[in-house]
């Protein structure tokens, strides 16, 4: 299913719709989204799960692994009582894998599936699936490129944490240059009255073009390399992995390391209603000793990931 | 489950019978088991699915991985309500390759399930795990053996597309030594009045014992080495891929090839109502340029993969 | 959901509770527990399952693979209409296993999840996990430490085989030193009264912590190396799989082999009404000569399993 590069909301319809990317959402579909998936929250609380997708079957095409994301679809697929295909495991030793291309691969198993969610290793490789497939495409991961259902959830979390999306000071904290999470996340808060700090070391600072967005759309800005300049006014800490790989010189890595460690010592100058959130995995970056502070929203945050793909589901299948 | 080895069509009725081999079908039984794919499409066409086989299990049991076989599967097992078991990646880890018998791994395997689908890499397998099982094996393939799920899908599909079995002319291109859907094809085209066309480079010519059947049954029929000889008059062209470690002498591969390729070019010369088909995957056989020809059957042809797959779970369970 | 080490039987409720070790079971809990895998079987033979757990997610979380085990506890999941997360294959490749701390991985997947079975090779694993979860986590083996399911299920195929736990005499066979299900078994059985038997070469013998708490018990017990020693008045032969690298001399392996090997010679010497249990898989340690012998209950002890697995999986998830 081949997606239009504009904006969904005008009818604010999902039904057949592929899930690409982030410029896909305007405010008016970010509510309709949201509030989906506080139904779907409400549904699971109470009873469980429902019935709305029964019969219909979803088939997870990972290329990559990743447990987190593949388990999130897996079970918001089957709370709605649909039924999932799970290619997510191995498929480096399939044929899928050996020299097939994507587009027969696609073909191929749109035939069994009324929606196919793609984990791929190749920017751009959600696009050319949306174009080949007659079902929905819904991006899991394309690479360097983007991950939407993750900035879907992050500002979703957001929203369901503090009450509201406008009026926060936002301070994205980490490795701002790779992390794609960041720059989708980013994108999506600029339909909003935010402020954004953005706390990296110099080598990971955001990229040119996105800091440039940024500035257009008029965002109150900085730019900072220490979390400690940050963290009394925040109202979110969006914390992301540093990896080493990053550096060549280790002495560096280390120092930085520790101006980006989120300690319960920290904490106590953050304000008191504030949230903390991590795409995970972590290694690092969120001392365990603030998994019991009420700030702590990185496993709601995984929980709402859940909700947010029950509500997309059900919207791109019509129900 | 052991499988007597006359047909099965005496009182057509393939509950709690094994599927191990083409052999098993006269026209009768065909009639019986394309009916009901006609039915599953029409299920999955207007409502997605249904739920005759709730509470019933499927164990998937692929020695080798094959995504698109066991994808089939599991849809057709999923859309009438059942559940699977899907030992289909990495079972070349787990303690069920690592030394057990295929006898104790059935055994185990059919304490808890209603239908085994199993994959296999030696001739022979599916038959054996038949004999020990009390419950349904299903032949995914055995080596070099059969795969009679794939010859049934293919028949079915030139039913689907043609209108009939009868009066036609199929060329068969490609690896026709190795190819065993080539092989249990035929076979099965043999209970039909059909010409046949064999076209393939010297050194992948069909077996002997294959050709001898089809003399022996008094089939019209020819063999060639260039698809461009047999394409104005083919009704069905099933292409094959020709893999590349057929041939000691490279040069005599990459002319072969050229042979073998089914070009928009050569479509022109084909009649208007023909149908192209392929087992998948292709490696070059059949140009991107002609797949949104509407002769071109290969992906409907997947599709019916998975309601002949459906037909026979609900079969042989008894629904 | 943390464990308290107590026994759970005061009040006979499993709702929200782990299942971590054998120590958790006495009489009367293992009377209801058993009474629901009758349940569970009825259910089974006569329908094929329910839905009693129609909308509950359980994830299958196996660091180390075990089709058995896994598929197992997918059977029973689905039999009760619930749905399965399947991390079973291939976790080696994953990000779970890519440095991210159990702890990390628990707590998001129970954001999936209404319960979670583990698998993993730590002892203490399943504790560990557990401590953090909310939700109720099931130890599906902990590396040398316990496999409680297991033992549970050999103590129900006991009582359904012999329709009594009391005044039987209970051989185990094999490697009595590092396997963990003799371990379990054991200590549930000091909860009856019978006798029991220990037949292993020197090198494996019982482990002293466990022959004293045999011995304490007031059970009559003796030890020996030759099941034909024993066989004659056994009441339940338990044979296990001895592992060819516990032996540093491997002429002593073979010669130990066949003191270990029950034979349709040997089963002559046994009583007619007698049962031959083994965890499975094996390797030598029975003849294929009994599969038949109506004594040899090692694949109705498999599918046990499954109904002991159902019964846990409704208790914790309170229906």
């Amino acid at each position: 299913m081949s997606t239009q590069n504009n904006t969904l909301s005008s009818n604010i319809n999902l039904a057949h719709q592929d899930i690409i990317s982030v410029n896909q959402f305007d405010t008016d579909l970010l509510d309709y989204l949201f509030n989906r998936a506080e139904e779907m929250r409400h549904i699971v609380e109470t009873v469980g799960g429902n019935d709305w997708l029964s019969h219909r079957v979803l088939t997870c095409l990972f290329y990559e692994p990743s447990t987190r994301t593949s388990s999130s679809f897996i079970a918001a697929m089957n709370r709605l009582g649909g039924r999932v295909i799970p290619i997510t495991q191995g498929v480096q030793f399939s044929s899928v894998s050996k020299g097939e291309s994507l587009a027969d691969t696609i073909r191929t198993l749109e035939q069994y599936s009324d929606v196919v969610v793609l984990r791929h290793d190749k920017v751009g490789a959600a696009q050319r699936a949306a174009d080949y497939a007659d079902i929905p495409i819904i991006n899991a991961g394309d690479g360097a490129g983007e991950h939407p259902t993750q900035a879907l959830l992050d500002l979703f979390t957001i929203r369901e944490e503090l009450g509201t999306l406008d009026g926060l000071r936002i301070a994205m904290v980490g490795d701002l240059r790779y992390g794609r999470t960041v720059h989708s996340l980013t994108k999506l808060l600029l339909h909003y009255d935010v402020s954004l700090r953005f706390v990296s070391p110099e080598l990971l600072r955001l990229p040119l073009t996105v800091m440039n967005q940024v500035i257009d759309a008029g965002i109150d800005v900085r730019e900072t390399h220490d979390v400690a300049d940050v963290i009394d006014n925040a109202d979110v800490l969006y914390m992301t992995r540093i990896q080493r790989e990053r550096f060549s010189d280790l002495a560096q890595y280390e120092e930085v390391k520790g101006h980006h460690e989120l300690t319960p010592e920290l904490m106590t100058q953050a304000k008191e209603k504030m949230t903390v959130m991590h795409p995970f995995p972590r290694v690092g970056e969120i001392h365990y000793g603030i998994d019991h502070d009420p700030r702590a929203a990185y496993f709601r945050q995984i929980k709402n990931g859940m909700y947010i793909r029950m509500a997309l589901l059900a919207s791109v299948l019509g129900k």
